[in-house]
């Protein structure tokens, strides 16, 4: 950590020394043109920033040290690769995430089911408890829903991500999930962070809509810090002044997730754009920059679908996107390896 | 709501216009020079933008009717007024909510307690669940806090306000709190919403960070929906491009949300700014643009705090703040009444 | 300036000391648990950020020397003042400038120049240039704009505020405007704020819709460091995310200026808003907050008005504006007096 | 553009309708459950929205027909296609414009020209004007910087890209360049691009920092409609709250316009990002999304750079990218004909 005086501040200076030195950490001040630094050296990953930022006399204060240990590039120079019944997530590999917004029916979501597997899909995606900005619209189909994504992996094999919102779901959504999806809204619910730290299923945590790449990392080590290290990271577009997309795609998250992290990242180009029309392009982009896979919205009749319809691929969609994006990824493995 | 469909889209709108019929809306065409526009009338609540936008064809959907029903002006053009214990938020009324941001040690609150009453405070403030970012940072000393605000209230009489991050805690909190506060980084805990909704507490909701005043009414909406309509809004800072304070305060929403909706909006300075010299002008500014009170960090020693010392006001400090924003709030009354 | 090394980089370290010891800054370095800091202590205000950042190795590089100087509370512990015609701008004074987005008609800005100074205005303002995102939109009447201007201000007295877009335009506004306003567009258009800095005019500067303080304090030096030092800075909103206001108001900006420059800021609230119902009660959060005045749209006929119409006051609104934000200014010197 | 009235305002629906109509638009109302719309037809694309909005009844005002004509899709559905001295931008064709971020010496431009002429580039870029935030920067070597570029043209054949920021300079600049750049910060100083759009150079035109896609091409729109319909727009990054980037690359905006407009649309992931090691997965990304080129900061000797050194690749590294994007424009290509 270090801490940058405002000019003139030689006491203060000093208090804050002090201050430092009493909960644990060795300090070095740099006595600069009237202005003072402090280099803050020991764990600073328990101490916030506001514990000295604000304090008058301070200018800024600036974390050095990642706060957090588990999810850091440092703690596994190699990739975590996450295997679920034999389909890999991470390294070279990329994976795809194909389904529909909600679980409506066991027809609809069996029928997506089976083209998505045929077209390319190594997981099924689904949502039974859907976060809904109203409480007026349809909610999912809770419990039935997890018992119709059930079904639709019998049918096909494919693996299933869906999505917990309430810890007291988490038993059922246990049961039926292989991967359970945080959703973004729910990025900083720390408690539910917590809870499926506590299970043996691997997480996907999507990106809250304006956290940075950061607190992305360090909800994931809530997830580590309880003893499940197996998370798996989405970027799934941030909130900026810009309205021609639903979100803004930051897809330069992959290059310093990589960088700063050995957790795989992936891109959710559906929820990112909101527009059908953008879905492939982004997906081709995703696949080039190098993330670990792709979560895509697909329906067997978008026109009819209940929820984000009009983001959802038809399954001949996918189906060419997926042969695009699997020789992109290819295209860019190999030029890697020159 | 609004449909703006792309140029020369004769067939689409036609299908589009059947989409809408099909769900029980009314759909009036206005056909322009290329570009159709379709308004839909009827209870458009339920219906997502989603369920439209996106779709090839379509430029854009605006949502006229406001999502939001029991949160909204229309629904009671009397503002809301919440009484607890005698105190009234809300109208006319200014009410200040002040305290340390955790409970530390039964010395602290207590003291803390008696030094706001004595200065003006009509509420105490204090957190014993505490959202943090980082796992391994202090998190509150969660029921043995809510017990020492309890004694602070005994001794003081100030009624008692405290957040609530877990649904597991809801029936300690409730207990203890005479508001429970649901934080920025819940407010789209739909789950958490719902709980407190079946309540009988007032609900001091923050607005999320980066959330819009619609969706911040929204999430009110949820809480009301189950029941509970005594909610208290709170805005404390947006996310922005800009660093120099740790949020953007923004202040207009007080003039939209008294305009939109008939519950009442506090500011909170303190997380707004995260700098100590800025809390007393922003409380200030706040007074006079309209809100219906503050909630200020106030420490019997801000340089021991375990968090956010440097944002927290020192007792005497908080003295001076609260003299000078009752008198804005008075001078502006009086303004308002000529 | 202070560079923080990515972990592990010992020699890439030594490299970036001699690279800015080469630029003749004199260099300290921390060695930390594996991660090193260097402080750089000398002159860096001609050197840029990216000069070290994003090197291979760095982890982030922080200014600490404020890159301005001129504009800076270092510079000038007592507030700037400037004094145009006996009206003065600054210090304990609190200045309303109002008048009509665009000059439309001599009637137009002589019936609305007449009624702002009866009604509490000190200077009058009103575009001949303006600048328009389209450019099929009314331009301004230019030079027979500035023409009518004069014409007001020999009707009335008030001293002229206006805004000047094209280099070319400078002799014809220098001539006809007593402050030469640089709108929020042209805050970093160098080559306009170097002309202006050559001449003898007071500059109202405004801040960019997304510039950060910095930034803001940077273009003032810029004016300042071509030898005009009479520069008053106007805070008009910025952009965010929300799209219910026209831009977010920051007025915590007002505290932080006042903290880090000793020149004037004023608040615009018609473009900051957008709606004529915000700008009242944000015009008495700014006086509360602490800003040198106002600059308010007041248009003798709102409903007429060619652009910003709806965000316009009527002289009577303004009256009543005038008049409270003026008991707040005075109550808040009072309070700080105390 | 659609109005939205608040509820229950039958007669400022009125009135409106009245005000909509004096100005030559046809306007249709459909009138709700208590809250009417009124459609405007006709041309207005010389309306401002707040000619409506904030007007007191007014809920919201929507454009429908796009403010802009030539740079619309609709005014050409054939992509345009711009050709220098046997280079062609736009369509099916990838551009790649490189060269460092200043002219520095003689030797610097030529050398590094003569790099990336070999390794792939089809143009040459290089700062002889420069924007700097800090009036204390190195300002680039003004006209000599340009007769230096054009020594590197002699011996390379490589086009000239660089940037005017004052109009004073505009008959050098005219003489020395291939394609006319107008930096971000200029994007809306509207006078600069009237100058541009009189010349009859190709004209690259950077997205401001924080405008939207409507306003970029709006600015582009400024150009054309002077008679300079020779515009490359050219995406390189927004701001955000995320500082872990300089800024935040917005690659869909290439879908969008690409949509939306005939005209090319550049990417330059150097100035996006500010980090070399983001650069040329940036470059891959934009490759695959659909960019018609690139612009890449290149330095001789990225080490002894005088601006932005360290976000410069290496000819080598150039030489890398180069062959990887141009290998992924052909598979996206390829697939797209399938």
């Amino acid at each position: 950590m270090v801490i940058v005086m405002k000019q003139d501040q030689g006491e203060k200076t000093e208090a804050l020394k002090n201050r430092a030195e009493k909960i644990g950490l060795q300090v070095i001040v740099t006595y600069g043109a009237g202005q003072n630094i402090l280099a803050l050296v020991g764990d600073t990953r328990k101490v916030e920033l506001s514990y000295f930022e604000g304090e008058p006399g301070v200018e800024k204060v600036y974390r050095i040290q990642e706060p957090y240990k588990l999810a850091s590039r440092y703690a596994n120079r190699v990739d975590t690769i996450i295997e679920i019944e034999g389909r890999k997530i991470g390294g070279h590999n990329f994976t795809i995430i194909a389904g529909p917004c909600s679980v409506e029916t066991e027809a609809q979501i069996i029928e997506t089911a089976i083209k998505v597997k045929a077209y390319g899909a190594d997981f099924l995606r689904g949502g039974a408890f859907k976060p809904r900005t109203s409480p007026y619209s349809f909610q999912g189909l809770g419990l039935e829903g997890l018992k119709f994504l059930r079904k639709a992996k019998e049918e096909t094999g494919l693996p299933i991500v869906t999505e917990l919102m309430d810890p007291h779901d988490i038993d059922d959504v246990y049961k039926y999930a292989d991967i359970i999806q945080i959703g973004a809204r729910n990025m900083q619910n720390f408690s539910l962070l917590r809870e499926v730290g506590r299970c043996d299923r691997p997480i996907l945590l999507k990106r809250g809509m304006s956290s940075t790449i950061q607190e992305f990392l360090m909800s994931a080590e809530y997830i580590m810090s309880e003893g499940n290290e197996r998370v798996i990271l989405c970027e799934r577009g941030i909130r900026t002044f810009e309205t021609h997309m639903r979100n803004t795609l930051d897809l330069n998250v992959v290059t310093a997730i990589r960088e700063m992290s050995h957790l795989p990242i992936l891109i959710d180009p559906s929820h990112a754009t909101g527009k059908v029309a953008m879905v492939d392009p982004a997906s081709r982009a995703a696949a080039a920059i190098g993330a670990h896979g792709l979560i895509i919205e697909v329906h067997n009749n978008p026109k009819e679908a209940l929820c984000d319809g009009p983001q959802s691929l038809y399954p001949e969609e996918f189906k060419q996107l997926n042969n695009t994006v699997r020789k992109i990824h290819s295209l860019v493995q190999k030029e890697a390896a020159c």
